[in-house]
């Protein structure tokens, strides 16, 4: 269920010990893009410091033990993703206190708070309401009819999961909007909606539907010039190569911007499974893409987060001249050589739109 | 939540006026691997006809208007398949009928019917089960470890839906167990768990969790010294890509057999989307395959039943040099040419079950 118009939501986040930027993301991400409605963050084991310097974003926002020496609010909302998307035990515990102190409960994970009795029944007493972001009943299969051919779909994807789709996604939709064209972020996981408040969550949808439910999003939103459809997982991930699948399948986009962590080399939180080259997954992209719809990967968004600036910079120059591509660091170098990119894909599909060469 | 023992089982197939061998395939299949415990079929629409008549398959088995037309049973199994898995109203009353009659209530559609309260308090008030085939609460990712390198994993694809990978898996089981093979039949579907008694309903899992859902599968039977791991969907699928691709990396084929119907040009169901070359799909699934694991096309699984022998013979040869691969019609030609391209694959594995070449 969705909560009820609180007027000014005032957030705190529950991380639990988490600060990296995979496991943390659903924090990281709204301490960035929600940064009116986040008054604190509850984590014993970082109290007493500030978000900024925790989590490298986010300013003074308090870190603290307890409910009790955070701002008030009127939502807890779980930051971060654990593996298999379980309620921890000491998850579980803040969840409890803080609906003892009669905040609203906004969940991503894949184990519902609404399932669990007790929790409900606590809620209730209370008087506050649990919100399963993942929570979902999508039925419907797809069609692969009814594209209003004027809309540019643009696809983000990675070669592996927690690098940065859905920054890529939204930084772009920002930009294009910021120069006035009408581009829309389509969120499909649990941080995306949150921030957009709207979305799809695809990895939780039930199989058979998960291609119908990614084609009913770009269906419901095509009415913008342009959607930015945030992509999920990787076509090789050993775990979610079928959500990734679906969504691509079903969402089917004319671009693809293929996103990628600078010197990661393996699979992240697996053992000993390695990464392809960019250029072997933007051809896989491309192949599988255009099994739905004519297809081409228009950019690569890179993150280079843990090397220097000059690091970074040779890198873009190298990975630019080995793939012809465009490439930028949209938090580093802006967005736009990406935006160029979108600009050049819809003027080749003789869209209205983009501005004159 | 599953039956009890019933000693024999005594099956009522519910069709609902469907006789195509898409959409009743459950029906054909249970009529065809169970043959002794289907006792009659409630149709309506084919009410005083035999089996064989409306299916092409069953014999003798009566097809009738009303429960109180058949022999007595004790169980009523939906045998269609429905787009989006939905009870329909006409099927809906039948179920009530059947509850009405005492027979427990076997249904693998995605509309789980103990979600219905009015189904279920009907049910209790008779003392019969609803079993959903579908239900499943699979909540764990793959891990892509713990392999037994022994064990041959052999995967049935497809160019489409509804072309025999459940058929082809348990015929090659069923051949491999004649010859003395420790062969295992690994259900992914709704019918194929009728038939097995156990599996996965992978179509059925959470997106995230299916590729996990299909490695613990593996991992539950490998102590066998083959599996036949049925297929699911397609790769280019409109609608179900998703799932054929988190059962092909989650299973981690060794082996596939790729299946198709012969004379299909396209998409079952769906208007205007024509299917790739046999040699396409071949490459495709190969490629995805080896994203998770070393594996290969072994051989040609051809569904003829819409032809003549000597067309299928024509087109046997045509496929078979076009491809340089074993194909064979495993229902008009037996299966052995696919059961010694196993054997072929094991030896090349280094594999000590299969005979000396």
């Amino acid at each position: 269920m969705n909560l009820p118009d609180l007027g000014q939501r005032r957030i705190i986040l529950l991380t639990a010990g988490h600060t990296d930027h995979g496991r943390a993301k659903t924090a990281v991400n709204l301490l960035r893009y929600k940064p009116s409605e986040v008054v604190g963050i509850l984590d014993p084991s970082h109290a007493g410091q500030s978000a900024q310097s925790v989590f490298g974003i986010g300013g003074e926002v308090p870190v603290r033990a307890s409910f009790d020496d955070l701002p008030p609010a009127n939502i807890a909302l779980i930051g971060i993703a654990p593996s298999g998307g379980r309620l921890t035990s000491d998850l579980r515990q803040q969840v409890v206190d803080a609906i003892q102190h009669r905040l609203h409960i906004v969940s991503g994970l894949h184990q519902f708070l609404n399932d669990d009795p007790e929790l409900a029944s606590h809620a209730r007493k209370h008087g506050v309401l649990l919100q399963d972001v993942r929570k979902n009943m999508e039925r419907d299969v797809a069609n692969r009819s009814g594209l209003r051919s004027a809309c540019l779909r643009v696809h983000t994807v990675g070669h592996d999961c927690n690098v940065g789709k859905m920054l890529v996604s939204v930084e772009l939709t920002q930009a294009l909007r910021k120069i006035g064209v009408d581009a829309k972020f389509v969120a499909t996981g649990q941080t995306g909606i949150m921030i957009e408040g709207e979305g799809c969550p695809v990895d939780a949808v039930v199989a058979d539907f998960l291609n119908g439910a990614a084609e009913k999003l770009v269906l419901a939103h095509q009415h913008h010039a342009v959607l930015m459809i945030e992509g999920q997982g990787s076509l090789t991930h050993p775990r979610y190569s079928a959500v990734t699948l679906g969504l691509l399948h079903g969402c089917m986009p004319d671009a693809l911007i293929l996103c990628y962590e600078m010197g990661r080399t393996h699979v992240s939180g697996m053992d000993g499974i390695p990464l392809r080259s960019l250029n072997e997954f933007r051809v896989l992209y491309e192949t599988m893409a255009n099994l739905s719809h004519p297809c081409q990967v228009i950019g690569i968004a890179m993150n280079s987060r843990r090397f220097t600036t000059s690091e970074a910079a040779a890198e873009r120059d190298r990975v630019q001249s080995e793939l012809g591509l465009p490439v930028c660091d949209v938090l580093r170098d802006g967005p736009s050589a990406l935006v160029e990119a979108i600009f050049n894909r819809s003027r080749e599909l003789g869209h209205a739109w983009p501005p004159p060469q």
